[in-house]
């Protein structure tokens, strides 16, 4: 099958422009779509986090890329301000608080860290041998840019082994953003989509607006759009509904963690919509690269969830739309038990359960091998 | 059990003041809630049936109440406009044209039928007899008052048997609004709440916020907020998060219509809601008046399901939060098949399957005979 074609990039790199422009991590600023289509053009590493806590870059793929990008840009920073005196240890200290504060920004999506460690691990491999500040820098650009084009890959590969899932004429529903805006690729949840719509099979995606953010509404169905495929708009409390009279075939989701048993992490929401689909006896897929899997921890209930402002649930752009003081829970995520979960879609192929066997196979395996 | 102290109205009748001030309709509007409390003053039935289709009053039982009191509000604006000259046969074909423009105003909640009908039977009667346009008038607005106060009592009612439901230290869910901005009482599904927690019962509600029209955060989080019971506020899609982690005892909803079955449609999302509380075996409880009961329906899947403005869905107080042009849904209402229910408290009692027979019983019953 043919790739997909991708003409557009939530985040990229730009090299240093001969002394007269600074290297920068630049993205769209997701917090401002779908109204305005902004790039920002980042050159401290600070504002890499702030970007990544105030959503301005989401997804869980796209995170761990950003964060990667963000370290190559704190060397390249520090070294345009201390000079050529900046030396090696100085470097190394600097990599290494950068990555401590950049994990920090967000807790739930295990993708974050796992690039960052997997930055940690190229520095420290470089270190180890003779080198020099430029060398390092270079060493864990070329990293970055492995894991940026690695995710590009899996997400092709994800979107053609969850294509196969999806029959034409299929209604199917989505939750959060998964597409473009949160992978270096086609996306995860939705690359199975773009994947069936290309090869012509007739499909309709019903798409939940996934309060409070509003991810579904702002940027799932921008991107939709773009791309032509049809979808309905629906507020988050009309799934069950549309599951019992909209003739959902099936649904898929993205993951921000998977425990090694399959319970998955992902945008709050995502555990209701997950047991409705098993009461309408709706398969319900969960696409992630293994990147988000998690082998080290047991269970879903061990993992991290992001308490995030009152204020993303009681005010929209500004506008509050509830009294002043009420008390409110804002979970940025739910867990949802992997007993609920039909299969687990990576670019290495499908897990089926029992999960605690065929993730741990999963991540073993090379894009070549299938597992089912 | 002391009566509730109720301190506000939603609605509310005001005679002519001497030909000074013409006969009204008063309301707050609820659509600018919580953040203005204005109050309507309304003199012309259009505008009663603007109020009603545009959400200025909303709630099954209270929209009942406002068409009631808006045909009396026709046939005052009728003789002062006509004067003297006004013929019975002119306001008998008012009345009939009024409760049809009135019953057009909203399709799914059968209060609204079922007081309008109570109105025209009411007009008949009074012509049958040896009348004037005034004795005409005056009987009807004996009526309005008549079923505003029977709902009044029929609020207080479900209270007193809804709160023997909840225990002490008891965590509750609800959605929508269905309190005394819904009614003209202390509500349906609140009122067992605000019973309870006069009677010294420890509680906090955990309330859906209730997209699109944000019925939760906007109506019920201010009701609560000036009650003084305690609350969380949370997004629709957080409903089943809290259903397996924040100790949910019950859950408390109202309805539009209740078909003879016991199927109820009530405000979009009830259906998910329900679905959810039966995975987690949690108490599904209706809290409606007869009113809302339509024996006349074999079964939900009879009922008409209002489809509102997209716009609705996609701006939220003049703000854009989806890209233009997508293609929405907005039911209005859903179907919850009544094998989620698991009981329907009325003010003659709760009603538990077989609902074809308890239904029925509960109707003709008077308030001091109980059924369970």
């Amino acid at each position: 099958m043919a790739e997909y074609q991708q003409t557009m990039r939530a985040v990229w790199w730009e090299d240093e422009d001969e002394g007269r422009r600074p290297a920068a991590v630049c993205m769209i600023d997701q917090s401002q779509l779908p109204q305005q289509v902004v790039h920002l053009r980042l050159t401290h590493e600070r504002e890499v986090a702030e970007a990544i806590k105030m959503l301005r870059v989401r997804g869980a793929p796209l995170i761990g890329i950003t964060a990667a990008y963000g370290i190559v840009l704190a060397l390249y920073r520090l070294a345009r301000e201390v000079g050529p005196a900046l030396s090696l240890e100085q470097a190394r200290e600097h990599v290494r608080n950068v990555s401590e504060m950049l994990a920090g920004s967000r807790p739930t999506a295990v993708n974050l860290s796992w690039a960052i460690e997997r930055m940690q691990t190229r520095a420290q491999q470089e270190l180890a041998g003779d080198t020099s500040v430029a060398l390092l820098t270079s060493a864990l650009l070329v990293e970055a840019r492995a894991i940026d084009d690695e995710d590009r890959v899996a997400c092709s590969n994800m979107g053609i082994y969850g294509a196969e899932l999806i029959a034409d004429g299929d209604a199917l529903l989505t939750h959060c953003n998964t597409g473009w805006l949160a992978t270096a690729g086609l996306g995860t949840a939705l690359a199975p989509i773009y994947v069936a719509h290309q090869a012509g099979k007739r499909l309709h995606l019903f798409v939940d607006e996934t309060r409070p953010i509003l991810q579904g509404a702002r940027l799932t169905a921008w991107e939709l759009q773009r791309q032509g495929v049809p979808f309905t708009l629906i507020t988050d409390n009309m799934a069950g509904h549309f599951m019992r009279h909209g003739g959902i075939k099936a649904v898929f989701v993205g993951a921000d963690r998977i425990a090694a048993n399959g319970d998955v992490a992902n945008k709050i929401g995502t555990y209701s919509v997950a047991v409705l689909a098993q009461a309408h006896q709706i398969p319900f897929y969960v696409v992630a690269p293994c990147s988000t899997i998690d082998l080290h921890l047991a269970s879903g209930e061990l993992i991290p969830i992001e308490q995030r402002d009152p204020a993303e649930v009681t005010t929209l752009r500004g506008t509050s739309i509830a009294p002043a003081g009420v008390q409110v829970a804002n979970p940025a995520f739910d867990v949802t038990p992997h007993t609920y979960i039909t299969a687990i879609i990576t670019e290495n192929g499908v897990a089926r359960p029992p999960y605690d066997v065929t993730l741990r196979r999963v991540c073993t395996l090379r894009n070549s091998e299938r597992v089912c």
